[in-house]
């Protein structure tokens, strides 16, 4: 399976010395052959990047604008890669998790607040684990909430969309993590291109370890699971947003994000289980 | 300076398989001689403890009850500690931290709602910066906030704790850490065992990453920083909770926590920058 | 049916002039016969009482203690009161609602934020009206909630409630309030004394308008609604708090509610609708 | 002083039976000299309307939709005014208001939570009463709130404006009116139509009760206080809303309000204290 996926973002410096960073590289999975390249300028000029290593194989791009920077500087971020090798023989090559990583995620996070989801969980799901309780929290929430588009806040998390009844990808992951940990299954976000999606963007989905394996979770539907192409993993947005910006403010311009896989999409089969490398 | 401290805590089991997580153990930072001992004993029998390692030289025991125990066993954990050597010395031993670390602890967490806080730590703290951003911002969070033991619930945040204007160490420390996190310092929650705290207990504090080293802020101003004895270190008090249980329902019983320093308390000089290896 | 109630309320005075707002007496609902005595004293000397009005025949007290009242000082109010006349005949002399009242009780309130739980409601309820309404509406919320004193803040609201999953009879009932509102059913917040209440104490319960009449919802269960005695009615909590003050504060201290019927307490039939005069 | 005013209002009917509550008319107030005139037409034809009091003087409209309305029915709503009198002539003849209706505006309110925000309000304007608060008040919600169109939700309160550090006038209002009411000074909200107001719409204002008199607190300070013209009077947003729907749902179309005054715009003098008839 060969997939195509590429990420384009512009934003205008503000004021002062800014750290931008940036996720939106494919995560090195084992088993998987990734042809990628960045490309960051300035005003037209190339930025320097640096590059580090960020859990689960993800790779973090950091690009710093001095205080010198002029404000109002166009910057041009491209990003292009192809991803080749078939994702099932690589989850072969997956590590295990350590106790300490999965205990990680059995915690409540910013915007999975599943201390504060508990009562809910435990009444809603009682005596239900694990495939079978993947299966009844992702329905759960398909349920229970509408996707739209610019209904939620960046500080909504999993108890305000359960209130709201409504979300984008982000918030449909949250609440599906939270009532996962909730009821003492690791449980964490995962961010991707993924082929199919419609409107085209970046998307977000969860992961629940169960039976030894980490399994996609994706209540919203929107795209095969199989296709999916992992770029951040972490307890939820706050550690998976493709950028963050730390110092002087950013004016976000446009952003155009593609996602394609050589052949036909293939069909999500609702009731298997799907893992992504 | 040798510092000798203890933590008695007793519980019950409940129904069903419950697996319980000790963040109790003093941190191995490299420069310091400790010799500890754990034991824990269900119905007066020794229980198997399995250590796993933790962030910043933590140390998290596990223990396991099996779907087969009774209910209402009574399980009773003795810790006991004495760590030697000199704080300062062993700080030139501590290794410098990933930028993958520092940028996770600018990140919003559960306990420290840095991104809902951001307005208001950019009015309160406009044009501060490295210890003197510190020093203002434990100066506010103690001019705000009452001390008052019982008066917060376990899923309080930082947000809760300044509207509500009191709160325990905890409280004043997610609070620390999520205005220092919204004016772009890393800062993270550490557990530690105080000596001259009173009443005594495991105490909490904030570590804040400024010129090229981690500083302790306490607010509280309860107990000398330069005695302070390192437990847990993580983004806020999910990750540092002395126990976490998943599984079964516990219910706690009486805890006790000592903590000493042989010859004299230090004395702590406000204005001073105290740092724990 | 006689009824007898009586509430001694202690508290004594903190520093600066303050008012305090008592609402403890029954109402005086047209039909029924109601003989009653306040008497507040502070150190052992009468104080002066004002009585204004309050909705739905309430009745207020008010007692000033102006700025040169010493701190500390005891102040007892002793309430008695007895009942007569049949309630049933009582209700025939209710004056109809202005359908500007029925409005008023359409809307969110502090604790009854029947807004935020519009979707909940609309979701779980869709297509219940009238009493069916008012019994699915019981029935969910005493299914979701455990009944735990003293596990409320002052502060909570239905939300709260809702999430947290136990509380205490006024959560109960502004749980009830905010999803019958948000199902556009009027519905109001109502203190009682509750004969066979235990443990004894002052009782909430909401009141739904439904087929021209109002019906008492009690989804604690904890007492035969045909029995209460109304106090005051409002919107939630912060309408009819027992005793509320302005300026200074007040330490509270013991306090101490009665409230028998002269021979066998009613039988609660759940099926039944029940009114209050 | 002449002033004219206008609004209108479309909207389409959605699916069963609707009943619309309109808060638009000029509140009828003893002294000022009202002309106006209501109209409201579904796909062209007139439609009943049904005239209630509402507090302070205002004037609520109510329009009913049954079951066999036609989803979809074009309804337009045009409301004219002109006011005649000297505001200031009229206020002596503004009837006091009632202990039970000051003690009403002191407690929280859905949208102006005053027992959350207690503890900030006694900190922040320790020892201030009477119009020095309200100046201080003012002062300081301006200080910490940006005018940002679009930037609240309708279920936001004074906590999360004061949080977000940004509204639009009904959010300045709540902030203003929470704060107050934690400082014991009663407080409630005011639509108005307000000439100079830029871009037009309706205006939200606070009014708090000091020296025995409502005065007009309006800390965006976006139009000339002399000349607003009341509409609807209440606890918060929630009863003041110009339109609320029960039943089914409404789809809003454009919305346009104007309001002039004969002759030159007031100039406001910050310092001095308005009331409003």
């Amino acid at each position: 399976m060969r997939r195509s996926v590429s990420a384009d973002l512009d934003f205008s410096t503000g004021e002062g010395a800014t750290q931008v960073a940036l996720l939106i590289a494919v995560a090195r999975a084992p088993g998987l052959e990734i042809t990628d390249e960045l490309t960051v300028t300035k005003d037209g000029d190339p930025v320097e990047v640096v590059e580090i290593g960020a859990p689960h194989h993800g790779v973090m791009h950091l690009v710093e604008f001095d205080a010198a920077t002029v404000r109002g500087a166009e910057v041009r971020i491209r990003y292009r890669a192809t991803i080749d090798g078939d994702p099932a023989s690589a989850l072969a090559l997956a590590p295990a998790p350590s106790t300490s990583d999965l205990l990680t995620y059995l915690r409540p996070s910013r915007y999975a607040e599943s201390d504060e989801l508990l009562p809910t969980a435990r009444r809603e799901f009682r005596g239900l684990s694990g495939l079978a309780l993947l299966d009844a929290v992702a329905a759960w929430v398909r349920e229970r909430l509408f996707y739209v588009p610019g209904s939620s806040r960046v500080t909504d998390g999993a108890v305000s969309t359960m209130l709201l009844g409504q979300g984008v990808c982000r918030d449909y992951a949250h609440l599906v993590v939270a009532l996962l940990r909730a009821m003492d299954t690791p449980a964490r976000l995962t961010a991707v291109y993924a082929p199919g999606l419609s409107p085209m963007d970046f998307h977000a989905v969860a992961e629940a370890w169960v039976a030894g394996h980490w399994h996609v979770v994706d209540a919203t539907g929107l795209a095969p699971r199989e296709s999916l192409v992992r770029i951040a993993t972490g307890r939820d947005a706050a550690d998976t947003a493709f950028l963050s910006s730390y110092g002087g403010g950013l004016r976000m311009g446009p952003q155009r994000v593609l996602a394609t896989v050589a052949g036909d999409l293939p069909v999500d089969e609702p009731s298997a289980a799907v893992r992504l490398p």
